[in-house]
């Protein structure tokens, strides 16, 4: 039991999630795998301004949740993502001033942000269209399944804007190489299932009706593993993009210094020991 | 029509480049595609310090053409380019003392900014021998069309220099990875293809007679595209390529704000609303 | 003959390791390759903490070496190595306080940042397993040939720990790319060798017996060649890892000119003028 003044400490820190009402698209958690569904099948479940404010703000709450491990984020009726509405987002960011086509623009780079920075992996199940900002959030996950008819475009440009989105000119040559990600970006061209397996942006193509399946199971294999370890392995991807080798050394002697005062370090040696699984605890 | 002290103002930064006049390579610009033709070919088309220096110089003068929105480059007679002249370019440089040296090494790591910092997207068309420097400019570019018969060699080491020439050590393992950069790096073999492709250095191979002809069609559907926009994409590939993820989603967040108040992005959503195809006139 | 004050500037950065009797692994110098054999292969080759003291020693030293210009490491009995021994290693560090844990996780990434900072080229030759520590070695390497039963696993979420090893966070994305570094560290899953060389993390796939000669036969292959040179091209591989495009470009222009005024260069033109092979001498 911890005692009552660190709990004082901790209370803007704990939060549970399993409860949460989501309004603008679908979430659940069992077994601590929460699981984020967009939900407007009819038009390929796009995003709107309500959404994104949404995605973001739990984003953000991931942080701090207690009871959510590892988060799976897929499409309802067949597609991932068809990205920003055209009538709900576009049609009103034509008319607006610069400070507040600044505050969308934040908006969504600040969801981009709140999905690197939460301490769960992020598994993106994606079938079909995956599209604009929901190439991004594709883009944005630690992990993702693909199908054979996955079709990956960064349109950007075939709306008349450049493809530098929420992060998309840093993150994507990371994945895909420099050469790749210029074509997507430049083109919008759609890449197919199998380029986008062959490039490293898919960790595995799967059967339309296995791939969410297949990225629930992943999950709850991450879940099973050591998640506070979990979460300086996000962590320190993120942390170490734009330092030299000696700086990412040291940060990851630091880190991993931490992981070995860990309870489940000592779980796993236990275990092998004693020739058993270990069974990780997160802590 | 701009008012005449903006007129004033933008006077040096407003250039036609359709008449120049090439001393050192082929020049054309058709329907806002320039074509860089490198043509020497009974030598593989290598670069001499006066080519080198036209080369730096139009390119530098690329970020004030008006009508000039994409550039190919390829080479005459089946080849692209063999690099440094032997006979021109070693020769002389065996017996400069060390600010010469370096006065010709900055040159040519300014031809390659220069192709970085201009707005227009740059396409390789690239068959045949593409070797040392050629191998460079190849790689200084955005997008790479090749053949089967393409063989890449970054030679450096084979004429007692070392890989790191015009930014390959940086450039390269973006492209296709740390491993494979390093491999051709310090072995200076030559890579086929098959291999460029697989690798993510070509983003297309064609058919010899085909692959200029490509690398236009390419280049003619970015000049349809919004080019504005496109030159914001080239410059926060760019830019990004040392920030940490959160400083690179900020900066997007502001290049994309940009690109909301351009025409090109309302001309988009007009044509959508309308059923019709945009047309992007690049403002 | 150099004049006897530069031979006493000199003094401490002039060693042979020809004679040095390695006590926890293999160690032999023929022809200026020096080959590191990690032999204890009833267990599959595990590091120690002695082991890893004198590894991270000696390759600090290899900066001074005159008489080693490229290193193969390999494991004893096919495989690679296992990592860190788990009684060795695990069992001792499951007590250690905060200071000590951060002493070992120092002297692990500072083998890897020896192996980065000595300039001789590191193959290594994989074959079997290569897990935790061993897969981190391999990594570290500058090149790697693999077999098709070679396991390649990160294995530290096994052990409860993190993917952010020895700089595993920062370098494995880079040879790899992001989305395939991410699932391995995550997971601790083994990629086979087919996966690491189409991914790029072997330069070449070898059979099992032909591994260590086609790693030394790389080796002689790189030392006949411009060896000043090569060390140039390592250290601004590392040197490079996150400065901007300009910044990499400047200094490349002065590490090249400074290769150019080295003899191997002037060697390599006087080959070429006379239609023979260069003799490169590393000087």
């Amino acid at each position: 039991m911890t005692p009552s003044h660190v709990d004082a400490l901790l209370a803007g820190n704990r939060v549970t999630l399993a409860g949460y009402e989501a309004k603008h698209f679908g979430w659940s958690v069992s077994a601590k795998v929460a699981t984020v569904t967009l939900n407007r099948p009819e038009r390929k479940n796009p995003l709107t301004f309500e959404s994104y404010a949404e995605l973001r703000d739990l984003f953000r709450q991931l942080a701090y949740a207690t009871d959510v491990k590892a988060v799976v984020i897929h499409g309802a009726g067949g597609n991932f993502c068809s990205g920003g509405d055209v009538h709900d987002i576009i049609a009103p960011l034509i008319d607006l001033p610069m400070p507040e086509l600044l505050l969308f623009t934040r908006m969504t780079g600040d969801l981009v942000k709140a999905m690197r920075h939460c301490p769960q992996p992020v598994i993106a199940a994606v079938d079909g269209v995956c599209a604009g900002a929901g190439a991004i959030l594709a883009m944005a996950s630690d992990l993702r399944m693909g199908t054979a008819r996955s079709k990956l475009a960064f349109l950007f440009s075939r709306v008349g804007l450049a493809g530098c989105d929420m992060g998309a000119c840093s993150i994507l040559p990371r994945i895909i190489g420099q050469g790749r990600a210029s074509e997507l970006l430049f083109t919008g061209r759609s890449a197919s299932g199998e380029e986008g397996y062959a490039w490293g942006f898919y960790n595995r193509l799967c059967e339309p009706d296995a791939v969410l399946d297949e990225a629930a199971r992943l999950a709850a294999e991450l879940v099973a593993g050591p998640t506070f370890a979990h979460g300086i392995t996000k962590k320190m991807l993120h942390q170490e993009w734009s330092m030299s080798i000696d700086e990412a050394i040291e940060s990851e002697a630091q880190a991993q210094a931490i992981c070995m005062s860990t309870h489940d370090f000592e779980r796993a040696y236990r275990a092998f020991a004693a020739k058993t699984r270990p069974v990780f605890e997160g802590d």
